[in-house]
């Protein structure tokens, strides 16, 4: 039980951290985080959690890296589904404790936006449908290629959670404005719920490529290793 | 007597160095570092303390954070009080320094805010008590949970500081807004006898909550970590 | 085979990640990234594939460091020449979905820019060319000092992903007025050949200055270092 | 020699990439990146030549830190002297490097400021002399105890560079606007003799300031850390 109260507690720190920083603070006017703020923090979720729940449940906080880890032969198949119950439900725990901070400040709208992704209309800087499918693909296939190398046995010890949370940051540096970057299911899930409306309805694209992506990171991070050589 | 002046030092630094960037640097014009410098500036005020003086005094620099490590175990009891007197007045000689170093510019007021932690009216986004209540109970709680958990034997050895440090980066990057930024009642009394009105009155939440988070969050962290089955 | 593919990976990531971020986000309206942004991304390009792919090709992903590499008695002569090849590749395959998601929004224009690098009437600041010869050249200098200093023997184990990807992200916070930063001709190749117009004909600066400023550093740090002493 | 090749080095790449991103980058039209890369930039330039040359002369690159660590009891009097003329003939040619690529640039006035530190009339901010005084002299200060902190033996071994680096990034993010930040006699005279008005008239504060500084700041650390008892 102890590995997915670490994954609930963890998931629900990246959403709280990343989505709460975007939805505060972003266009705090004159002096706002803006979206290299947003980057930071989402990537520090990552660092964070990684060095302080890594030795309980490994810090995966989100279903694309456990499927991605199951695919690279890192992760039993027998725990993704308990892992990916525990991460969507921290996400919405962090979704409803992030509403309910909003809300405290008058004129908060939640259908405005509640750092949801979406594309085309609902893409930050208005990217199609197609741009948004394969910048969630390549971006979790790469960050997937990240994880695996940077927990391989030949990789220094011990760096694993800096490389791979400032890849997270990296991500968000390239790709906020095609599709407010998710390359994670359980974070588009639980602020989705909260907006309600479009963003439910375009959650399917979040689910799908982010899970695409790891798989064929997967694969890519096999090819290039020679682990099983 | 060595550890205790530690503490007054590294406090000293995250109250100079966090409270200083934002009095001093935040929003200068045109190339102000803006909240995204301020939540930097707080982290690596503690990044750079724990490398340096965590060998001698393990770097608390926070009253929440001496009260959380007691809870979870980490901490003598007998310790806790001197700890907390060294950290308020390492925070309140901050305080001095920032405030002559800042009454060197003509038009210095410090009553308009000297980087004090506030809510309702004197949010720094205009958000309610209860709001600003929740979001440093649980920005503590989290902070406590990354510190015991980036401090277990089993975590990477060394990393701990940077954890710490851009934990602290990472809840500024999210909390700024709402509160200012507290989640330590040393930081928030060093800056609020200088500004000696309404950040006085509002002082106790910014004790309360923060030590309620931190005990929180020790409790949390026992639960999911398996230190004691 | 297995190290080819991972430069190629490798400098995939360097350019899609810091060109993308450029084209992409630098310039978002209020809250875009600006030139710190790109530099960040940049240096995490490099910090996250030198330790996902370090322990399989070295992670070099640029012909300037090969070369350098080279020069300064670390890499063998007959491997330069594969290198560079998956290397350009690399970034050309970047380029190519760089220019793909790019056109998923209504008004890209390629032509404008493209994240190039260029001198005198096409330097973001409008540098002269010497200016962009000299800025190039001492830059990758710089470079290959770092690169061959923090991956000597002597110095801390495990560090040097961080040491030289940082490295770049300072390069970037220094010279992307003057030439837009290339210190590397593979990521001046990979976007150049999608702009297609003066991004080609100035191309040869940023093959020429980085190779000299890479032989330069390898010189510099045997004279300093004592390693053949 | 070689130690002395790799402080005048060290030295130079300080200043050219501190002072360098400050003229070029940091109020480039819209996306210029602001005091926080200027504090970013200055802190890398120290975490690079730390690993890069930390094990070949130790990476002083300021007079006040080899007379702080002669203080502290970690560097012998007979170096003082000549590690002092290595960094300041270093700091003198990245001067004369950044005039040359600045000079490339129609309407450059290096009497304008060209990155100098100044108090009164030609602080960024309007801040007195005393004020900069108090500034530059606590700052050093804490630059020396984290200094001597994070190179003790009992502190976690590799990490000393990024501490001591973002450290100097902390004190800018600090500093600028008082007195543009100096802690280190070199950078300030390796721009104000290009500068040849004011900037030369007020060398005297930051030269006497940091090295009162730095003393102080050995005196600190020995007190706390015990290491004598």
């Amino acid at each position: 039980m102890n590995r997915y109260g670490a994954e609930f507690f963890g998931t629900f720190w990246l959403v709280l951290g990343g989505c709460g920083s975007a939805v505060l603070a972003a266009a705090f006017p004159n002096v706002g985080i803006g979206l290299l703020g947003v980057s930071l923090a989402f990537g520090l979720t990552v660092v964070t959690m990684a060095y302080a729940i890594g030795h309980i449940s490994g810090c995966h906080l989100n279903p694309a890296v456990s499927i991605g880890l199951w695919a690279g032969g890192r992760f039993p198949a027998s725990q993704v589904i308990p892992y990916i119950v525990a991460q969507v439900l921290g996400a919405v725990a962090a979704g409803a404790v992030l509403f309910f901070i909003a809300s405290g400040k008058t004129g908060f709208d939640v259908t405005a936006g509640f750092a949801t992704n979406g594309y085309g209309e609902h893409s930050p800087g208005g990217y199609s449908m197609m741009a948004a499918l394969v910048t969630e693909v390549v971006m979790t296939m790469m960050f997937l290629i990240i994880i695996l190398g940077a927990t391989d046995k030949r990789a220094p010890q011990g760096f694993a959670p800096l490389a791979i949370g400032l890849a997270l940051t990296l991500i968000h540096l390239i790709s906020i404005p095609v599709t407010n970057t998710s390359v994670n299911p359980a974070r588009s899930t639980g602020v989705a719920v909260f907006q309600g409306g479009w963003a439910i309805s375009e959650l399917w694209l979040f689910w799908a490529a982010p899970i695409a992506g790891a798989i064929l990171g997967a694969i890519v991070y096999r090819m290039i290793s020679q682990e099983n050589s």
